[in-house]
């Protein structure tokens, strides 16, 4: 697809991706002809600014997408399952945050940095990834370049934004009854946030683990072409507003060393290498919200395995672990390298 | 030592878990003829409740422990280097909650549920441990019981409290201070710790480690009898007021079944199993805050490693990993059976 300008349609256009989609879209002049926001009837008739102007929220129907080169949807599996086929039928290429088609064989996951050309074997559809997994493996893949991981361990540490609008206001609302010594409500969360971590993130399957932490795995090794990777991580809520953090404990094929590692990862297009204890400088979820860049540190060999690297990478969900990265996909298909 | 009553001096009585040890003392009816509260100079004059009086707070001095049969220190590793050893001439017996002679052989480390006879082969002086390593351990010894440890990969989720006072009204302030859109003020840790998480908790070692990191291996080797445990942690500061919690990936040397897990977990003493998830039921800071017991939950295979288990345990770090698990080893060499 080569056009000097697309129409591109933002699917959950006030959702708290769809609204980073919009800004992402203009901040990085993705060649925008027509911008065409749809959300559900409820938000149908808001306004979303882009490109100076004041564009009129429609109603997603069957019908939304005729004439639609791109559609960036981040409205939820359901929606997805049920407007993306109608949207590739219209001739449209869906990039789909949601994770209904994630680990369908014929629907390419995408991580412009990793793997920008499995984009190009798309049949319509394109999914972004879980962002716990784009942001681990934004450092865990130039260390697989390099070295081989076999397998990792891993602890989150996510962001209430990674819910949506509605968590953000519900730590929000809970910091400020906890102060006032007011009693906690609870409308989002099964428990309270505010001053708590979380060990629960998306819902429980029979084995115990969530499905957002069997993500890392299943998304991971389709992403890097690992079908053999294990990776177990916990994920874990945090009362942090923006940004997801992740400890990393990685195992490699072959022998690693810190300056090994360093090197890799500072080569690496879209990560920044965020390391000097003596300075007390490490990633941390304020430093990276907001930013397109991912942020890794706390280097240092695993005392408890051979061939073992700890590291902990820092980046924004609504960002890299979503809008961005659906952007930079989008990008690749009209033929932009990532950056 | 057996008497009726005995003359217990707690040192740093004013900090965040000297109090809490005058408090598990009285709770729990250690049999306290006397208590001695001994604090800094600038401390000294404040007023302690203990047993329905009020005992003034006395300058600690070299003098201090005349007569004395217990001393809980809990004033930081300097303060223990230079009196328990004057204590122990004395004739008093020292519970050291520093890191001070944690690693000496001569002094035992003890956790009461785990280790208690070590308590009895004191030289004098008894070194309380880490409080995110009695937390972990308290769960990963009756594991280690049942299959017999090899490797751990660790995570924490440390509450400010652990830092001390200083640190709780910190994150208070903060907390002020980024809701009403003022400037936020650091005086305790190196970045904002409100809405924030830091992979920063003690000082840095050479090899990239943190101290507190290094605890969990050095600490549960030897508590655990088991010089070949390897264990990797990252230790993450995390905006909770109280309770630490910790996600851990242990593999074992037999095989290992949830159903036999949780029973290990469920005969073990001063532990709660809480692990229901289809009822959102998991260990959390916030409800293991004040309690003497720890909590266990998210018990599942770990889908990355054979013989692995994932589990996440939470307790309060000011009772179990201080000022409780202190009073328990007093409570041992009393004759006391830990409950």
């Amino acid at each position: 697809m080569k056009k000097t300008k697309y129409t591109v349609a933002v699917v959950g256009v006030t959702g708290a991706v769809g609204s980073e989609m919009v800004r992402v879209l203009e901040e990085r002049r993705f060649p925008v002809g027509t911008l065409l926001p749809l959300a559900s009837r409820r938000s149908a008739g808001k306004r979303v600014r882009f490109g100076g102007r004041s564009v009129t929220v429609r109603e997603l129907t069957p019908a939304s997408f005729v004439g639609v080169d791109f559609a960036l949807f981040s409205a939820g599996g359901d929606i997805s399952r049920e407007f993306a086929p109608m949207a590739v039928k219209a001739g449209c290429v869906v990039v789909d945050n949601s994770s209904a088609f994630r680990l369908d064989p014929e629907v390419p996951l995408v991580v412009p940095e990793i793997n920008a050309a499995d984009a190009h074997r798309h049949r319509g559809i394109i999914a972004n990834p879980n962002c716990t997994t784009a942001i681990t493996l934004m450092a865990l893949y130039p260390l697989h370049r390099a070295f081989g991981v076999t397998h990792v361990f891993a602890s989150s540490y996510q962001a209430v934004s990674g819910t949506g609008a509605q968590a953000i206001a519900e730590l929000d609302r809970q910091v400020g009854q906890v102060a006032a010594r007011k009693p906690v409500t609870r409308e989002v969360y099964p428990h309270q946030i505010a001053f708590n971590v979380l060990p629960h993130v998306d819902s429980f399957l029979p084995d115990g683990y969530t499905r957002e932490e069997m993500k890392l795995q299943n998304e991971g090794r389709k992403i890097m072409h690992h079908p053999g990777l294990r990776a177990s991580i916990t994920c874990v809520r945090v009362p942090v507003y923006r940004a997801h953090s992740v400890a990393v404990s990685a195992q490699f094929r072959k022998p690693v060393s810190v300056a090994a590692a360093r090197r890799a990862l500072q080569a690496a297009p879209g990560l920044d290498v965020v390391d000097d204890p003596s300075r007390n400088e490490y990633p941390m979820p304020l430093a990276v919200a907001g930013r397109d860049h991912c942020a890794v540190g706390r280097l240092r060999l695993d005392c408890a395995m051979k061939n073992g690297l700890c590291f902990w990478v820092a980046g924004d969900q609504l960002l890299k672990g979503a809008a961005l990265n659906a952007v930079q996909i989008a990008e690749t298909l009209i033929g932009r390298k990532p950056r």
